[in-house]
Parts: C-alpha cells; sequence; structure tokens
C-alpha cells in the first residue's frame, strides 16, 4: 500500500526546501564522468564535484552520472557549476517525483523511473532517475548503484560500436530511456509468467491464497500503470519538443520510445482485464464447489432419509398380537426382505431420479 | 452523506443575497495583517477593518487573512475597500463554493478546500479557504482559525528565511495554495492505513462491520476525489492564466503544485481500485465461508446418515421366529460385531472418499 | 420506465406539424405581463394575446409568462407577433424537448427542465420552461401554473429590490434559469435523504423491498441525469454566446449558474457511486446471511447426528442372550449412563471444536 | 448473434467488384419517380431506368425511389445516368455498410439504417436506406418495399400541405431522415414496454427465463446502439456540411434531427443502465429465494433433529431390569408424558429463538 | 498469455541493433518481383537481391515481396538499394511491431498485423506485415508464405482486371491491406459462432468448461482488440496524411478501409459485451441451479424428518404394563394405521405447502 501514497515534501516545510527523503546512508556519492566524441573517449570517477568543472565548456559529449541523491551538498555545488534552477535539484532530490519533462531553455529536466524485479521480495523496486540534458552535457541522478541497465550504453560508448558516439547527448538520453522502458517489459514478462501459473491453480483449486495472489498481482499492475501513464505523456512532450537541445532525427528515435512505451501500457491494459477475468473465474470456482457439495449433501439425504424412515417404521413397537393389523408384516416369513425390498426399490427410484438430471 | 449535498444560496433567495450558511458563530472575526518587503516587516491583528486601508497603496506585499466568514458586516467593508465584485463577496460567503479561479482583471480570485483530519470523528473536516490575489495585496479567508497549515509561511515571512520575503503576493498565493495541497497527502497517507489495516482484518474475519468499513472509505474517496478534481482544473487555470497579476516564474511554481495535485489525484485513483478490489475480497471470502460450513456439514451427514441407517435397520422389530430368513443376524453369535463393521467400513469409504476429493 | 422514452412528434406526421403533446387540459392558458425599467413597473394578466402587442416596442424590460401550451392557437398568434421561427413554437409545444439553447440572432431559445418533488406520488415532476430572450422582452412558457419557483422573482421585481430592475431582460434570464437549477437541489437533498435512510435499514435488514427502493433511486438518478447533463451544455453555451442580446457582465452570472449546475452532476455521480456501493452492501448482507443460517443448520446436524446415532445404535435388536459379545452394554448395570456418557461427550467435542472456529 | 457481424464484401473479391450481398431475390426492382415544385406535381413508376432520364435537367425537385438493390445491372445504368462514383455504387449494394455521410462536391451520399420491429419475429429488423442527395435531385434505395414509413412524405407532396413543396431536395432528404429517426423511437418504446412488463416478473417470479430476456433486451440495445451512434455522427456532419447543395436555413433542419438522435442515444443509455440494473435484481433475488429456502430447511431440522434424538433414546433397548439406573423412565407411570414433554419443551425453546430471530 | 507480452529487442542491447526475435529458420528467404503498368505486366522470382535493382527507376510499379524476414543480410542489401532509414529496417525485423504508420518523405512506411485462424490449433495466428510505399514501387515483408490472402491481389494483377493495374502503388498498398482487414472478418465470423454456440451449452449446461471457453474468448477479444485499435489509427492516418505518394483520389479508399475497420472494432466491443453478458449468465445459471437443488434438499428434508420422528416415537420402549397412558396406542385395534395416517397428513400438509410455494 505505502507505494501507492508518496510525498515529496514533509508537510509544514517551505516549498523550496531541499530534502532527502529515501532512507538515510553513510555511503558516499559516486560521480562518474564519461567524455566522448567519434575519436576521444575518457572515463574517470570523480572524487569532488570540483572535477567536473573543466568539461563544462568542452564541445564533446560528457556524460556525468551520480549515483546517491543523498548528499545535498554535493549535488547542490554540481547542479550550481550547471546553473541548474533550484527546483530541478528538489525534484532530482525528491525520490517521488511524478515523471515529468521540462524545457527549461538551457536544458532539459527529464524525471522518470526505473523499475526492477526485486527478486529477494519478488517485488517490484522503484528507482527514480533524473536527466538533465544540455547543449554538450548529459547530467543522470540515480538512487542506488544498480547500474546494471545502464552498462550496455558505457560498454557500446566505450568499444565506440554503434551509432552512439557519433551523435550528441540527445542520443544518449534517448539510449539512457530506451534501456529503462526495455527493464519494464522484463516486468511485463515476469508478471506474465505469475498471471499464466496463478490461471492454471485457479481453476484446480481455488483457495484464498490463489485471491490473494490475485489481488497482489492487481495492485503491481496498478502501481506500473501509475509509474507508466506519466512517462507516456514524457516521452510525448520529447517528441514534440521544439528545442535547440534535441537534434532533428532525435524526434525519430524518441518516436521509437513512444511506441515501446504505449505497447507497455496497451499490455498493462490486457493484463488488468485478464486479471480482473481470473477473479470472475475464482468467484464461479467457489460457486461451482459449493454446487458440487451441496449436490453430494442432497443425493446422500435424500437416498438415506426415506430408508432411515421406513427403518423407523418397522422399529415401532405396537402389539401385534393386539389385532391382526398391527404391523402384520413383522410376524411375516418374508417381512424382513419385504423392507428391505421397498428400501432397495425406493433406492434406486431416487438414484434413477438423480442420474436423470445428471448429477453424478 | 450530508457532506455529498450542497447549495450555496437557500432556495427562493434572490441570487445576489449575501448570506452566510455555516453554523451562526458569536466570536468576533479575526483580520491579520502581515506586510512585508525584502527589508521591512510588520505584523498586527486588525480590530476594526478600517486598519486595513492605510496598505491598500503600499508598494510592500500585504497579506490580509480573514479568520471567519460569518460577519457580512465587516467583509463588505473590507472588500468594498479592495473594489472586490460582489459575487466574489458572494462566493467567499458561500462556504460550499466549488474550488474555482476567475480573473477579474484587477485581482485573480480563487477558491479551494483544505481537507483536514477531524481526529475526534475521524473523519474529513473541510474548510473553504478563498484567496484574493491583487498587484501588491493578498486577502485571504478561512472559516475558522486553523491556522496551523499557514503557520509555517508565517513563520517563514517573519523569519525572512527562503525566498519569500523576496517574492509578490503571486508567490505568497503559491505557499498557502502549496500548504493547503500538502494537507491532503497527510489525508492520504492517514487513508493509506486505514486501508492496510482492513486489509488484514478482511481475509482473517470477514464481518459485516468490515463491509462498512470499505464502505465508509468508499465514501471518503468519493468526497475527496469531489475536491480535489475541480482544485486540479484550477491550479491548470493558474498556470495558464495570462494575468499581469502572476510573475513570468510563478508559472513553473503552479506547475510544481499541479504535479503534485496530479499526484493525489493519482492516489486517489490508485485507491479507489484498491478499495474495491477489497470488496471483491470480502465477497469471496463470505463465499469461501460458506463453502467450508457447508462441507461440514456434508462431511458429518454423509457420514452419520448411513450409520444410523444400518441402525436403524437392526432396530426394526421383524419377527425372528416367524422364518429363519426373518433378520437371522440379531441372533448371530457376532451378530453385533458384524453389523458395527459395516458402519465402520461404511464411515471408512466416506472418509477415504473425501479426503480424495480434498475435503478435508 | 415510461419517463425515459418520449418522443417530440408523433411518428408519420410532418416534421412541422404543431401539436401539444401533454394531457388535454379544458384549461385557458394563462398570460402574464410583468414590464419594469428602474422606475417603473405595471403587472396585468392579459385576457388576449392582442394585450401584448404594445409592449412589443417599449424600452422597458417586458415579462411574458404563459402558463399552459396546449392551447396551439393562442401561442401562434404570440410567436408570430415577436416574429418568432416557426421551429422554435414547435420545440415549445414539444414538452419532451431536451434541454438546448439556440441563437437565431433577434432573440435566443433556451429550453430547459424544471424538476419538483411530487410529494403525493413521492416522484419526480417534470416540466418543460422554454424562454424566448429578446433585446428587450423576455417570454417564458412553462406547462403548468406551479409558478411557486418563481414568485420569489416576481417578488423581487415588484418590490424593486436587488439589482434586477436595474438590469435588462438577460438579467432576468439568468434569474429563472437560476431559480430552477436551485429547485434542483431541494431534489436532491430530498434523494440524500432517502439514501441515508436506506442506507441504515439496508444493513438491519436486507429485505428485496430494499433493493427495489434502491433500484428506484437509481432511476430516478438516470432521470435526473438525462436532464442534467444537457443543461450544462446550455449554460456553457449560454457562457461563450456571442450574441448583443447578452450584456457583457451577463456572462458573470451565466458563470455563477454553471457552477452550480457542475455541483448538481458532480452530487448526482457521487450518488451514482453511493447507490451502486449500496447494491453490493445489499447483496453481501445477503450473502452474510446465508452464512449465519447455515451455521446454525451445520452446528444443529453436526451435535445431533452423532448423538442420534448412537441412541441407533442401541435401539438394535440384537439377541443378549445368542452371545456374550452380543451388545452386552445393554444388560450392564451403568449401561444407559454409558450411553448417556459417550453422547455427552461427542456433543462437547463438537460444541469445543465449533466455538474454536468462532462459529458461535 | 449473426446481427452484429457483418462484412460489406466477401473476403478475396477485390475491393471494387460490384456485389449484392442480401438474400437473393427475383423480383423486379421497383423504381419511383417523383417529381416536384411549388406548383406542379408528377408521380410515376418507372419500368426502365431510361425513364429518369429527362428528369436530370430538369429544374424541380426530383425523388427517384429505388426499391430493391438486388439488380446491379439496374443501379450501374441509373448511377452511370446521375455521374455517381463507382465507390458510392458499391456502398448502395453493401447492405451491411456503416452509416455515413461523405460529400462529393456534386452529390452527397448519405448511408443510413431504417430500424422497425418485425412483429412476427419480435425482433427487429434492420434496412439500410441509401440516399444520393444532388442539385436537383435525390434518389434514394431501399432494400425492400416498406416504405410505410416514407408514405406520410410522398402523401405530403401529393398533397402540397406544409413546407415540403416549396423546398428543395435537402428538406427532402431531412424528411426522409426525420421519418427514419421516428421508427426508432417507436422501437425505444416498444423496448420499453418490454423492460417494464419484464420488471414486474422479474421480482415475482426470478426463472431463467427472465435472464435470457434480459439478455435478449441487452443485445437488442447493443444492436440498436451500434445502429445509432454513427448516425449521430452523419448527422453532425450534416449540420456542419460547407456544401452547396445544403441550403442555409438547412442547418436548422438537420440539427432539430441531431437533437432527436441524442434524444435516442440518451434514451438507449439509460435503457442499457436499467437493463444493467434488472440483472442485479435478478441475481438477488435468487440469493434471496436461496436464503428462504435454506431458513426453512433450518427450521426443520433444527426442531426435528433433537426431537428424533430424544425419541432415539428412548427406543434404545436397555435392560431395565439390570439395575434400577437403567431408563427407569420407561417403566414410570407417567414416562411416555414425561417424554413427549421434554420433546415439546424443545421444540418450543426452538421457535421462540426462531421468532426472536426473525426467521418467520 | 504469451501472446499478450512481447518487447521489440532484447534488453541490454544497443536499440540499433538488427536483430530478427521470430523462430530461427533455415529456409531461404524468398522475394518476388511483379512489375506493372496498365500494358506490361512481369512477375519473376528473385534468386538475389541484386535482380530487384533495374526495377528502382522503372516508371511502372514494382511490387517487390518477401516472405521472411531472418535473414538480416538479405534484408539490408534490399533496404539499402531502396535508400530505407535503418530504424525502418529494424521495425520490419522487430515481428513485434505495434502497428503504425510514419512517412520519411521519399517512402511511407507501413506496419500492420495480418490475423489468420490457425484451424489446427483452434488460434489465432499473428503474421507482421511490413510495407515500404515509395514513388513507384511498393515493398512489402512477410514473416511466412501464407500468401493467400494476398494470392487475390496478384491474380487480379495477372488478369488485368479491374482497377489495380491502371493505378499507381497507393492503390496496391491499399488492396493489400484491404485483404488484410477483409481476414479480421473471417476471424470476427469464427468467433461469432463459437459465442453463438457456447450460449447454447450455456444455459442447459452451466460447467466449469464453459467458464474457460468464456475466457479464451474473452481473452481472445482482447488480443483483437490490441491489434485493431491501432490499425485504426494507422488507417486513419493514412487518410489525412499529405503525402505526395498518396494520389489525391488515394484518400476516397483509404476512407473505405476505415469504414471496414471501424466497423472490426464495433463488432469487438460488441462481442465484448455480449461475453461479459454470457458471464453474468453462468453465474446466475450456477445459482439457479443451487436454488434447485437446496429445494430438492429441503422438501426431502421437510417431508421425512418429521416422518422420521413419527415413526421413532412409536419405537420408544416405554413400558405400557407400567400404566394406561404409557403409549396405549401401541395396543390399540388399530394402532398402526392410526400412526401411519399422522404420517400421511404430515406428508400431504407438507407437500401441499410446498405447492403452494411454488417449489414444484
Amino acid at each position: 500500500m505505502s507505494k501507492l501514497i508518496k510525498k515529496s515534501r514533509l508537510t509544514g516545510q517551505p516549498p523550496e526546501t531541499l530534502l532527502y527523503e529515501g532512507k538515510a546512508k553513510s555511503e558516499q556519492v559516486r560521480i562518474t564522468i564519461i567524455d566522448y566524441d567519434e575519436k576521444d573517449f575518457t572515463e574517470q570517477e570523480a572524487r569532488s564535484v570540483e572535477e567536473c568543472i573543466p568539461f563544462r565548456n568542452k564541445q564533446s559529449v560528457t556524460w556525468i552520472n551520480v549515483d546517491g541523491v543523498h548528499r545535498i551538498d554535493v549535488l547542490e555545488k554540481l547542479t550550481a557549476c550547471y546553473l541548474i534552477h533550484h527546483l530541478v535539484l528538489e525534484d532530482i532530490l525528491n525520490i517521488n517525483q511524478r515523471p515529468k519533462v521540462e524545457d527549461f531553455g538551457e536544458y532539459v529536466y527529464i524525471a522518470s523511473k526505473m523499475l526492477t524485479l526485486d527478486a529477494a521480495k519478488d517485488d517490484i523496486a522503484e528507482e527514480q532517475v533524473s536527466m538533465i540534458l544540455g547543449k554538450n552535457f548529459l547530467i543522470s541522478f540515480q538512487e542506488e548503484k544498480q547500474g546494471d541497465v545502464f552498462d550496455g550504453i558505457r560498454q557500446r560508448i566505450r568499444s565506440g560500436k554503434g551509432r552512439i558516439r557519433k551523435m550528441g547527448p540527445d542520443y544518449l538520453a534517448y539510449a539512457l530511456l530506451d534501456a529503462m522502458v526495455d527493464s519494464y517489459f522484463v516486468l511485463l514478462e515476469r508478471l506474465g509468467e505469475k498471471i499464466e501459473a496463478l490461471e492454471e491453480t485457479l481453476v484446480l483449486n481455488p483457495e484464498p491464497a490463489v485471491l490473494q495472489a490475485i489481488n497482489k498481482l492487481k495492485r503491481d499492475l496498478i502501481f506500473l500503470r501509475k509509474s507508466v501513464w506519466p512517462l507516456r505523456e514524457v516521452v510525448h512532450g520529447l517528441t514534440q519538443m521544439e528545442s535547440g537541445l534535441l537534434s532533428e532525427n532525435a524526434a525519430v528515435y524518441y518516436r521509437d520510445i513512444y511506441d515501446h512505451v504505449i505497447q507497455v501500457v496497451d499490455t498493462i491494459e490486457a493484463f488488468r482485464d485478464t486479471v480482473s477475468g481470473m477473479l470472475d473465474i475464482y468467484l464461479s470456482s467457489l460457486s461451482h464447489r459449493l454446487n458440487e457439495v451441496m449436490k453430494v449433501l442432497t443425493i446422500i439425504a435424500t437416498i438415506f432419509m426415506p430408508l432411515t424412515f421406513i427403518a423407523g417404521i418397522y422399529g415401532m413397537n405396537f402389539n401385534t398380537h393386539a389385532s391382526g393389523v398391527n404391523m402384520p408384516e413383522l410376524n411375516w416369513r418374508f417381512g424382513y426382505f419385504f423392507a428391505l425390498g421397498i428400501m432397495a426399490t425406493t433406492a434406486c427410484v431416487m438414484i434413477v431420479n438423480f442420474k436423470r438430471k445428471k448429477w453424478f
């Protein structure tokens, strides 16, 4: 539940207060600088923000990746160096920011969510990724070093393969966003497998545990949707943005991501339909089971109640000596078989009746 | 329920009648004047409306806060002094006004709702907050003195910390709206906790009380939504408004609130989905319970009905002397054990049968 | 149901046929003329249409109110006198016209619904109100004389209090519309009370009568919505209309009504949500009741079936003389207590079992 | 079901193939020519298409009505004579065309559906009506001669009453569309009656037949909606169309039809809400019935199981001679009444208990 | 399920990597070249991509159809030859591309889905069809040779019948799209038959298998919808596109396809409504069955419990010799008939009671 309620600032705080709201961390913020153009490439880990300053005016593309947003002083220095608006810094620190894109003229601020599967908890882990796209630089901020999703891009820059070294920071931003959207597909695949697994157990064994699993899925989908819907607008905003920072053919690439985001949205909606269908199946399986149980009860009761009644009749203690019509069967030669015969006939009639009704 | 039906004027009254509709109050209206610019700051409580007049033409920012809207004469004098349209006065008095923003050229009228948690009743308390934003003044109207939400802002003005003393009344209006939107997050957190608590009891103990709690939550969410949806339009209107009263960089701030309002709306929708999912769980828990109850009944009946029948057979009074075939078992040496054996076998068959069906 | 299906013209009739479709009425059409400006005021009941002619060219505001639209000849004469398009006359006669506003240049035609509570039938009574707003006149048409909703306005004109005598016919039209929208709030309050009353009986006593009451409410809300939704467009149209007939500050007033209509729409939607939630409660109350009933049955059956079986065992007639192992209990000294003991033990085990399952 | 799946062309056929898809018919195509202006009027049945040619260049309004679209050759000749695009001819032949309007400059093509009640089958009969509206002609195509809906229009033209003879073909097209929309109201009235009838039987007798009737209604409404929704766009398109073929005041008339179509749409939506509410009632009636049945069972079982148990006790064969404590009641003077007394007391307690629970 | 989750690229791969994701295939890619104008026609199967080069600058229309997209090298050569953007090649290879249309100036890229019925699996088979429409050429890409849907078009080109040989590649693209949309109708017809078949078994035999069939249908409709919705936008985009590649009268044809796609969408929605109605019927059939079962049980129990009780009474062993009031009936002359009479009377009362309640 707690994943659904989040606020950027503690109530009562002045709106422009810089405040990190994630868990307190003692670790150092890690700043990596990758600087490249078609020919050259340098990669270094910065020990202090000051190391970033020389890259500010270089013509080559500079990608500054910041892992950890808990050290306000470091981030303040860095953004001051690149003349970033203080509200942007606030949004970067606010790890519950809604995905958005804002054009500040000199740079574009992009906030998005990286969703990965926390295998240990079998739950969705959300991490905020902020990007500041400038003329010749891209600064990206992650909450923690979970860099695997971006590692492929680093590798491509290092190796110089593909298009990335020939293009500007707008292409780099595209590559990062694309990597994030790709990670959504991994999530969806996992959810798809869960749905498939649930569907099988659903029919075989309609247990309350299944219902809870369905509900967990439902909530995961609500959560996913809450993250992806605004991303759609973000990417759409980027395809439409008339900014000098985005080169002309960047639109083609952003349209490509847009296609993928729409595909994610479509799949989420289709999953939601499927999951809500599963609830119907669950409920009707319960009803069906109840029907089956009640049939068993009814069959047993309907067969044995008349039989017990007949046995009860011949268990009555009427005095057969008082008159010849007082239960003369008791003294008949084949009275016992007569009684058993009536019972057998009754039982058969009942059974045939149920067979005709197709109750078993 | 009554929270959902509200009308601004008593039917049949001329539309422009000034009429306060809240509970009758004997208290004095409290007017506080805070006047500040980057250098100076004065704060005073006005004993009469006349004390507000000198501030009208001052270049510094004047914030007049009115606690209590039940004294029509006081408010009429105040609005007359600032040349406010009589329809605005009406809207201020009408405590059931829908949140809205209207641009009157010389000033902008903003109506919004402050929602706080009434801890005593564990219910949502709604208070109307009206603002008149002028060139160099902001007049705010609250129903009652519940000023804690705005106290932080007062404190910031007094201390001169942050940006507020350097900015105009448009920033002040932003700060007030921001404080109100912040209070929604507190509400949502409380509702989130309630939802979480309910979810646990829901599965353990599907009582009708749970259903009523779900319904209370549902209605609270409907109520919240009714307040927040129009606020979204209000804030959007403010970000789009082309008024000389809103400085150019105010749009950035109002966009910030807009983000938060959207987040509130998203969370309400996610909560609604969750709560409606809880109803499904409740209903299916009831079904599941019924299944369990019926299984117990069926198992008991299915085991004991045949046994009772067998006992009934050997309770029949057929005359064993009448012939050798009239219940000879009664005179068998081990007749009793024979009967008990048949019973035990029948019971075992039934039990094995149920085990196979996984009924217990 | 019949309230929901209505057609303007009998099928097969030429579209421009003038036809009154309400119930046939023998009463006279009643025409009242109120003529006023800031200084003067005359009020008279016209015996014939001809009496309206002199007012046609007067500069003062003329309000002609027609009670009853069943006399086509009278209406034809009146509209001819004011040069009204024949399609408008048709719409006036058609008492099932959808609320709409149409600008004919020289005049504006407004069709709306007055909804009042028919206390006798405890049902919603619908009456069509048409208005023709001209340069210096307003002609209003009502189905029947139920003038109380407009009486307040008449009183204000007579007394000269408020703004109405100083303003033109556009303000008068606003006042009439406002009075009608006000009457919707009365209806909503009544519906709100009904909902509240139902909610209480709902939980205490889930009877089919409650279900029917819920359904009645639902249908009333569908009906209300069908009337109010188009009114929203009508009022919105009026706020947007660029007509010389509407003075510049009229927009402020129409925006006021628009706010109220939106409030009505919001409340209807919230009521619909509430009522559909009540259905869920009703259904789950039924389920809960069934569970309770079944528990009683199961407890009784589970306790008494084994006991009856035990009694049945000792009611068997095995010959205790045939051997020492043929039901020796029957001849035990404390055989009876032994049997009763087994029974008591069995019952206790069952009861403890149910207690543990919290079945009672 | 089959009414919902329809395709215009057999798969694999070249798209421009002319193909009639209705049932093969041997009857002749019937062509009626009505030519009129304010003064003159001629009406004739054409034996061959050639008879239509002289009317092509006449200034008077020519209405050519074609009953039957199964003779491709006849239609080809006719449309060739009026220079109609071959795609239009295709659409005319395709009796499953979606309602649409297309402006071809020289003429406007309008496709719509006439829905009538097939009284024999108590089902909705759909017939496609195509119209080609030109400068001075209107050609209408119907599937079969079911001309009653248009007969009123013919009569009006013949008699010269009303406006029709004074207006152009655009007014004629309006009159035809209006007649078709009118026929929808007849359908809705019939459906409304069915709904009302169902509602009564629903509560009294919740049989599966009722459910099937509800479903039939539901499907009829889906079908109706599928026909009417596109018609809305068609008529809206006509009110907005800037074509020289539509005179200026035609817009007023088309707006009139638009109002009616909207009313049909509103009513369909209201019916859908009502019908889906009926399903809820049906389901809850079933639940209520089950509750009633279970109460009867529980009452009977709860009363008689203890009684039978008591009778069972005194039916045990413990040897009263073995000891004085072995069922001494059997030898009591009033033992029998003692047993009956216990039974009566038990039954009373149970009955009082149920009375208190208000089970009967 | 797996049909619903699809991603274009393996995560972590550079976005511009060319990658085929379908099943690995050893078969050759098959390239067919059809070149035609009004007079001439040649058709050939190309053994290498080089054979396509001569057609590049021919004025006649060249249709290159590529069956199989698993040979990246072949496709790269072909697209290079026609100067196609590498992102388009990527989209062609990505068999999970969402239907879309993109205008690249020199050519238009169209991605769409061909849905056919896989009769063997009774499932929907999806195949991606990409088209590149240039000035004088059309290149189409299919996953596998399932060319039957396009065979009709080939035949028409060969025979020179119809309009196709007289028109440009835009008409050819139209013909291909039209053939694909036609294949959707075949699918819908099959689904419609399934729905009809299910509806019958639904009422007669509400088995869980029926529920699974309903769910399969539901998922097929979700899948269909996911494919068709974006196609709607594609075709709409084509009708609106202002490209020199689309001749003026092409819009008329594309509007025709648009009509059909809308019809498909409408039918899917209507099917969805129908299928969700079937679920309601299924659930209420289950409820109805339960009611019937419970009635049987209740009737049997209510009749036989009192009878068994009476038999139990006269099975009590009270000593008739102890006093004259200890079960004197046992010694009555007609005691047995007296007991049987009481039983018969009780049974009759019960049966009459049930008859009155219309339980059978």
